[in-house]
């Protein structure tokens, strides 16, 4: 497998960190990957937390293999000035942007398997000119993905994909169409086939109202919304069930039937998610053409810099990147009819 | 302590196989409980089912005591019609009520120390002229009780009370009001000192929204509604913290801190509880003047004389009931000057 390409994030952020903790981690076993970020900000941060990581630059994800057992790969992204932890730079913009840009283009053209990205602050970017409301719309924007991305949280335990996300409650409910909810499984089922290697996935749709609406007494969207899409999904081949009562589809017994619950609000999928496993949730972009996961936390400016920062998530995210990589690669080949 | 008093339920439903099955597990070590039941159907139920339940009529839940170790004492409630499992009978609902009055009298003259209910089926009383919504307002009705009635579920890792219950979730936030959330937070409280034996509970209040509203841009409901109410209950010397954001506040670490969690919705307060304890759920009435248990599920009608309803529920409610009648009795007794 190519070398997973991971993002500098924002460097005032704990991102930094993080990645040094990784590879300490993870260098005996891989999975291999190459930072796209400064060298020298790297090598100085890991010396101010007293971690023993050898930076090495390099001049392509290629050379990270070799390199990976012994130190640090760089593919450098230099910074214009020097970082201070907890205070986000606009002059550091720029680089911020540039190491996502690099890492999509190694992962469009094949020379990293997948990306993983450390989190960003988006006021601060906004503040330099950066014109996309995140991550994923920026990602969306180089592969030049059409349709619309959704995002999946997936922990050992759970996946799921929330219909409507960053709304509040009252306008997720207000938002929910059965178009969204049929365009948000197809994404989720094709993503489950090319990335996660399951040829038939199982899916299970959540109701939205207590007890799945109780034939209409609780909530009429299981009727109007929901249960029409559950029926253009199975037109199409793709195994669904459900409407389920929100509250029991997520025990051990129930989990077992699926492959992914596509939840109908944000709270809806990540209160199981979270609940059940906090540390090991990891964000995966589906709808792109290139594998893309992320930690479930953000910037953590209140603790970078103090070596409290806990790699778990990032962890979680790049071991998830490879898995998807790998059979994101083979389902590729296969295809092309070279696998 | 007192026995506990455990009413019939529907006899249609699977209360009679789990009385039975409560008293084998528990004949040993107790709670003591007697059943407001029909002495030959449960005698009848157990030849069929091959349980090895002695059935001996009692006339008062003293006797009960000395009974309990070799046989199930049960206070005659006598059945109109021969029992059909899983047809409930407009003949046998007078039955059903009479269990329910008569548990209910035995705990407010303190013969019984709490009432356990097994689950009724609302249609078959309707039909029968039964005139009060569900158990709750029956019991309400019945102990005189004022003030609102409300419903916590609580396993052995939480303890949620929702503030909207059976409702759509779109009705749901439309009725949300900083008054139903003062008042549900008034009533945990005093139960968690009066029945729970906490001196000082800790609360930790739901938002509504995503990320509780992250500062309005995800909604308006925690600054409008929610932060309102808490300030009311810290100028009452309730301990309540929030509102936090719904999808990190139940994890392990964020439930060390609190007693209980007052949750905005149905699904916000069951999806975690289930999801983290789908068997020992029990249903808690708070803001009566007696303590009243239930197990977590109907009357199984689907599966109910085929000898595969397992009691776990009923024996987490009977547990609690008895935890709780123990904990109220002293608290009264401290009270009156008597403990």
């Amino acid at each position: 497998m190519e070398p997973l390409a991971l993002t500098m994030g924002c460097p005032a952020g704990i991102g930094g960190e993080l990645t040094l903790r990784a590879w300490l981690d993870r260098r005996a076993t891989g999975p291999v990957f190459v930072a796209l970020d400064d060298a020298d900000r790297l090598a100085a941060l890991a010396g101010q937390m007293g971690l023993d990581v050898p930076v090495r630059p390099v001049a392509s994800p290629s050379q990270a293999v070799g390199v990976f057992p012994a130190a640090l790969p760089v593919l450098p992204v230099p910074l214009a000035e020097p970082v201070v932890p907890g205070r986000p730079s606009k002059a550091n913009a720029g680089a911020v942007v540039r190491s996502i840009e690099l890492a999509t283009g190694l992962a469009l053209r094949g020379e990293a398997a997948a990306v993983v990205t450390n989190p960003i602050n988006k006021a601060a970017l906004y503040d330099a000119g950066f014109a996309y409301p995140g991550h994923t719309e920026f990602l969306a924007h180089l592969t030049g993905a059409s349709g619309r991305q959704i995002m999946m949280l997936a922990s050992p335990t759970l996946r799921v994909v929330p219909v409507t996300v960053h709304a509040s409650l009252r306008d997720s409910i207000a938002m929910l169409s059965t178009e969204m909810i049929v365009a948000a499984a197809r994404t989720t089922a094709t993503a489950l086939r090319r990335d996660f290697g399951l040829a038939r996935p199982r899916l299970a749709m959540a109701g939205l109202n207590p007890h799945a609406g109780e034939k209409g007494a609780l909530g009429r969207e299981e009727a109007t919304l929901i249960e029409p899409a559950i029926a253009v999904l199975r037109a199409d081949g793709i195994d669904v069930s459900g409407p389920w009562p929100p509250d029991t589809m997520f025990t051990a017994k129930a989990r077992a039937r699926y492959d992914a619950a596509i939840c109908m609000y944000h709270d809806q999928a990540l209160i199981p998610l979270k609940t059940l496993d906090m540390e090991h949730g990891v964000n995966v972009t589906l709808g792109l053409p290139i594998v893309r996961t992320s930690p479930d936390h953000g910037t953590a400016y209140d603790i970078a810099g103090k070596g409290l920062a806990e790699p778990t998530s990032l962890l979680a995210a790049l071991d998830l990147a490879a898995q998807l990589g790998v059979e994101s690669q083979s389902a590729r080949a296969a295809r092309s009819g070279g696998g």
